[in-house]
């Protein structure tokens, strides 16, 4: 990727679905990770980096998937400097229209000595090597010295020089561990350029992690020092703390551009969408005083402040909700809303639905608006992201009865359709209603399951809100993640259980076919 | 206040329960803002900053509460610059051993000529008068110039030399709307240096907003450029996007203090559990990548980091995981734990508990030790929040029946004990087995209520977890808010709405008293 022709265009690197989904409990299959791929496509986002393609067969998998399928990015495969993570991240990204590898290694001293327990010497010709090997399939090649902001700055500049003399066209600059400060990057960035004078001709990135809360703002004194991508995530998931939100530095530049001057190419509508997406399918919440994308963002609860934007909108507001889409609650259908209507709200949210899964999307419609006074816009989001996704083979919920009391322990039995169409039944008597329903499961389909994460989240406010859960499980080493959407909270736990359950399974398989394959696989295409 | 003996010390002023309160969704009682206010203490803050007395009899009457049971901290009260607001917050504070009057008006020409709809003039006029009389009550006068941050640096610094000469101790910068950069910051603060020289001899504080994301960094950059006072919330709470996190301004200082010098007196091992009960209290839950306190800030997910934190652990931790108390989960009781295991673990974690309050623990503990095979100390924590505070005269579910399932409607019949000790039953038919058991309770207790929040969350881990709901409701105009702790979340859900049905109930007789008290009082105390 050559600099852009405008010096102020800020590339946005979105590091969702790889750094995002390094998460602790987060376990994408390859169908959640196209959507998601699909929805910073249509954020405009400029780089999706799409996974680690060495590190396993679905991350491999999904960032092929994401190559062939999403168009208008340019798709990243990360990569450490060996020779078979570089061939892995080719072969999964080389179908992309604009394919990027990206390698890494660490030049910091603690991380040479503990971790690589290597010398500088070695890191330096590793980095020659995978730079130069990367450059033999492709132009776009990004390079980053890992835990550079803990690393000796003088040896650091050696190895981007390095990098960039093999025709690295990105140097990107991680605060791997997020220990840096604001003042204190500019002075590693300013004292880097020194040191390269050819950083001016590549694109200079920033990647930061929020330990100590400070991402975004590392991030932008990185940009104000000259670096014109960054690399961020939505909701700022990631390792520990996790990555810079993406859309707080989209809304940072956005909302200060009068006095910055940077832009990026984000369509800043798309941001609260593609920030429930994200945090619907990784189950991460998101807290209600999250800037930009929290519940509470725009709302006003003081009464002098609630005066204040009652006589002028700016006198407690610097940004507007319809900026980041957060209007979308205005499209509302009734119990009477007929097939039609729905396909046009489904396409105002930017889902085109047709034929029988326009059919199933109206199944389930009308049986939320039979219970629904008012079905939102971010209820259908909510039954679309559920309901529509294709549906992965394996078990489904039929049916449950539950009997719960404060004065007998709870009993529940399910109903299960198997994967050939079997009808299966189990009972449970558990310590809550819900866990009798997921014991019930195990018994009727005869899993071991352990349950790793179960979170309950009402989608829209009020009395019949409708109920989301999220579940993610263990079985046989293979993890699983499921929603459920429901009225109900106890249908809503079961249905996220049993996709869980069925996802997990899939990863048996997934894996298994792996094994297989790479049983005829050189030995230097394996990871190591 | 006076500045302290050590010019590296920075004074931390917490917000949670005034800032912090003001969130929506967010209404905390007397005993609950105690509470807070207690951890806070332990914590080691300098300045609680524990309402706005004028706002409402509940808000007074917290501020005097905990001004009179806390001790350690600085008590503050916040008034606008009207007489009635600084005598109330005058009445709230004076009985605390360090009372503290914060006094604000808006510098910005945008709020002065929409908000305020008056002149620069009357503002300097207002600023003036309001410090002091504050200044007649007692020595430690607080002022903000509110929007400083939009406002003209030269007008604003006019203003603030009023205050500090009418003897304002400490010059509060607010950037109100979040709106400010770190340079920006920097640069604002040493021109108003430049332009009070006096502001030397007082405390200078800052109080940023986050919704571009930067309100640590704006904070930090504000100390850097001579401010020793920060002002912040636990887990980032209050309008909007909130305020500068107390636990992420602390961890930074401490991090980086060998390179940056500044101290705070802050109890790190004490901000996990903090975090936790105004999490818990407030019913704002903490997302899992919240630096500090989330709950995956200290967690490693990718094979290469969690490969060197076993080689080293510096090459991928700044910061210990037990240096903010999150190494709680060591205590661990089970089912045959005595009364004083019990007894001793719940000392360990700051609760003296004994005689009939160590009994209604440890009946509950053993409710729960039968469902759980291991209590940790997070479940204690929560349990001992959930079941020890002083109980509010109201309602309590007695018992509950429930069948649910996906063939017909869910029906619920509840027991409810009423304030005089009758007996009420009520049935409902619902959409959901939840909401069938809070119609139920509506019917047996014939109340109209209007659900405003709920929320269910997992205190620990695993299978047998314990549930956490809470619930925000509102009867005849009156907000009241309840938690409810069990393995089963029915139970736990019909506990937290009766908790919450008692609290609004309750709020209406403190305001129907306070009416009652105010009509004697003269006209200038009342709220404008």
């Amino acid at each position: 990727m050559t600099p852009p022709e405008d010096p102020n265009r800020v590339i946005v690197f979105d590091t969702t679905l790889r750094d995002g989904e390094q998460s602790p409990g987060i376990s994408l299959n390859t169908q959640e990770k196209l959507e998601i791929a699909q929805q910073l496509a249509r954020l405009g986002v400029d780089v999706i980096e799409a996974g680690f393609p060495i590190t396993s067969p679905g991350d491999f998998e999904a960032v092929q998937e994401i190559s062939r399928t999403v168009e208008g990015p340019v798709i990243a495969g990360l990569a450490r400097t060996h020779v078979a993570d570089i061939d892995a991240a080719w072969n999964a990204v080389r179908d992309a229209a604009r394919p990027r590898i990206h390698t890494f290694i660490s030049t910091s001293d603690i991380h040479i000595q503990y971790q690589l327990q290597t010398t500088r010497e070695d890191v330096m010709g590793q980095a020659r090597a995978a730079v130069a090997h990367a450059k033999q399939y492709l132009d776009d090649v990004e390079f980053s010295p890992m835990d550079a902001t803990r690393a000796d700055v003088e040896f650091t500049a050696e190895v981007c020089k390095i990098a960039i003399d093999e025709g690295a066209t990105t140097i990107n600059i991680p605060d791997t561990v997020g220990y840096t400060m604001p003042h204190e990057f500019t002075a590693y960035l300013t004292k880097l350029y020194e040191l390269v004078p050819a950083l001016h001709d590549v694109v200079l990135s920033v990647h930061c992690h929020d330990d100590l809360g400070l991402a975004v703002a590392n991030s932008f004194a990185g940009l104000l020092a000259g670096a014109r991508q960054v690399e961020c995530a939505i909701n700022g998931i990631g390792e520990r703390a996790g990555n810079a939100s993406l859309e707080e530095i989209v809304m940072l530049l956005h909302t200060r551009q009068a006095d910055i001057g940077l832009r990026t190419g984000a369509v800043t509508r798309e941001i609260a969408r593609t920030s429930r997406l994200v945090s619907r399918l990784t189950g991460y919440p998101v807290q209600p005083n999250k800037a930009v994308v929290g519940r509470n963002a725009f709302a006003h609860e003081s009464g002098i402040h609630q005066d204040g934007v009652l006589k002028e909108r700016t006198t407690y507001e610097i940004m507007e909700a319809t900026t980041v889409g957060l209007d979308a609650n205005s499209i509302v259908l009734g119990k009477h809303s007929g097939r039609h209507a729905l396909q046009q709200a489904l396409a105002q949210l930017g889902f085109d639905v047709s034929g029988q899964t326009l059919n199933t999307a109206f199944k389930r419609f009308k049986e939320i608006a039979d219970k629904k006074k008012q079905v939102t816009a971010m209820d259908l989001e909510a039954l679309v992201t559920d309901e529509l996704r294709e549906e992965i083979p394996g078990y489904q919920l039929e049916w449950f009865e539950v009997e719960a009391s404060s004065r007998r322990p709870p009993h529940a039995t399910v109903g299960i359709r198997g994967p050939e169409g079997e009808e299966l039944t189990g009972s449970f008597t558990g310590d809550g209603p819900i866990d009798a329903i997921f014991h019930a499961i195990n018994t009727a389909t005869g899993t071991e399951v352990k349950l790793r994460e179960f979170r309950v989240d009402a989608v829209t406010g009020g009395q019949d809100a409708l109920g989301e859960t999220s579940v993610v499980l263990e079985v046989a080493g293979m993890t699983g993640s499921g929603q459920g959407v429901s009225t109900d909270i106890l249908e809503a736990a079961g249905r996220a259980y049993t996709r869980a359950l069925s996802n997990a399974l899939r990863q048996r398989t997934v894996a298994a076919e792996a094994e297989l394959a790479t049983a005829a696989v050189p030995e230097t295409v394996r990871a190591p």
